[in-house]
């Protein structure tokens, strides 16, 4: 029975270990010394479960998701064991027993010094807070994040790129957010730059060109959706490019959106304080592109 | 029956959950959506334990550790019961049934979504390589941070000073000085100038006066071993000073160290390739300064 907001009751969450399978998703499965908890020492993934027309519950671009878990695990040096990950996905995925959309996070730890590497795979009901900022769009306010746009250049320990478990700053920066007012922040470069925001890229349209900011040098991570919207963007008539620009070259954009697996791409309604006009139609087109 | 290194043979770790008290020390005790391993989002107190005339487990300056650990927590607006910790530390000392010194873990996380505040104190024995750099000193290689000497001021959410678990970036600094044949890192600003160590306080003497780097617009971390240090040295005749300097400068000092808490302070033997004069006569002193 739909909810009021148009979910239907919120599903249990479904766990599934990497060696063991699925238990309880309340059962404690990391230790006191894994490094996933001591030293945010691993890297995950966030994605979207979808059931199909056959029935059958999907992860959207996985194959997107897992290359580039393999890119953190190799940049962090943690064994990856590809083939079992996808079992073990297929295994919580066929778990997840309700119609409505899920978020799956695929979670690889660095593990203990005697277990070696740990993981698991968790899938949760969409959050309320995500359904409702798809409707309003975002209030966004820029925050700096101390580093020059090109600090990562030559200094892979600075683990640009790699989507790490070390995200308090993120978190820091989600509750800045909130305390102001705000539902999500872009983050500036030292030099004045637009980077990305806490967890979702920022890709902002003039006319038919759809931008993004671009990673390498930035330390930007590559978001899987923003790449999908790219592909799918060129095919259907944009053009489309990478991008540093100042914030107020972002805000001359027709359209601004923040761009994640999960939430999807929602449109910024106001930045730093400044109200923006909503674009129905072209929001709609890019919604759709990505999947949404 | 010591062994070879003169340690005793390797005691079994000592686990207590807030909360519930000891547990086996190998026990899964966090859930898969625990905020400390899915965002590093908490705070930890690294000190060390040690065996009293009186034959009771003493932590070494608890009250300065936990309250470094009372600003993390505020800082990230996570709740401290600072009573119950020091119950739960108790509780644990007593149970750790060595002769030997020991490392102490207190981790505070933001916890679950239902289940609100998660933390344990984990006690382990020292390390092998703690003991063996503690006698050999440390080969030290410096690595850009990528952030600028002044990128924390006004800037609370970047987390500046506080403890978290979001260390991937320490860990990937070590396995790059690992890579390189060295043995720990300092780390140096956009803008050219010393910080800190991913795990210590970097302090240095020039005649008969101590330095370190200063915190606050820097985002150091103040070392509680660092202060003691600090308070004891300006009573035994030393000068103490905070300075940013840059790399040169650094070198031009007479002896460098590295503090922290469970290692101790550690002098440097080699800094960027160059090899480094010891002086047993000051690093004594200064090491017993420092109780160790």
């Amino acid at each position: 029975m739909p909810t009021t907001d148009g979910s239907s009751p919120a599903a249990a969450s479904v766990l599934a270990v990497l060696g063991v399978g699925v238990v309880a998703a309340d059962s404690p499965v990391l230790r006191a010394d894994d490094a996933a908890a001591t030293r945010g020492d691993g890297c995950f993934e966030g994605c979207r479960l979808r059931r199909g027309p056959d029935g059958a519950n999907a992860v959207d671009k996985l194959d997107a998701h897992l290359a580039r878990m393999t890119r953190s695990a190799d940049a962090l040096a943690i064994p990856f064991d590809e083939r079992a990950w996808r079992r073990l996905i297929a295994e919580a995925a066929a778990a997840w027993n309700s119609p409505d959309e899920a978020a799956v996070k695929l979670l690889l730890s660095r593990g203990t010094p005697t277990s070696g590497p740990t993981g698991f795979v968790l899938i949760t009901p969409l959050s309320a807070e995500s359904r409702r900022l798809r409707a309003t769009g975002l209030k966004v306010i820029t925050l700096a994040r101390g580093l020059e746009s090109g600090a990562f250049a030559d200094a892979p320990w600075l683990l640009g790129g790699v989507k790490t478990l070390s995200y308090a700053v993120n978190m820091a920066a989600f509750r800045e957010a909130e305390r102001r007012g705000a539902d999500d922040v872009v983050f500036l470069s030292s030099d004045g730059l637009v980077l990305e925001a806490p967890t979702a890229s920022v890709v902002w349209s003039v006319g038919r060109t759809l931008f993004t900011t671009p990673t390498g040098a930035t330390g930007i991570l590559g978001g899987t959706t923003q790449q999908l919207l790219f592909e799918r963007a060129a095919t259907a008539g944009w053009t489309t490019a990478e991008r540093l620009v100042t914030l107020d070259e972002l805000q001359a954009a027709d359209v601004i959106w923040l761009v994640s697996s999960v939430r999807g791409p929602v449109d910024v309604v106001e930045l730093d304080g400044k109200p923006r006009t909503r674009h129905p139609d072209l929001d709609s087109e890019i919604r759709r592109l990505c999947g949404f």
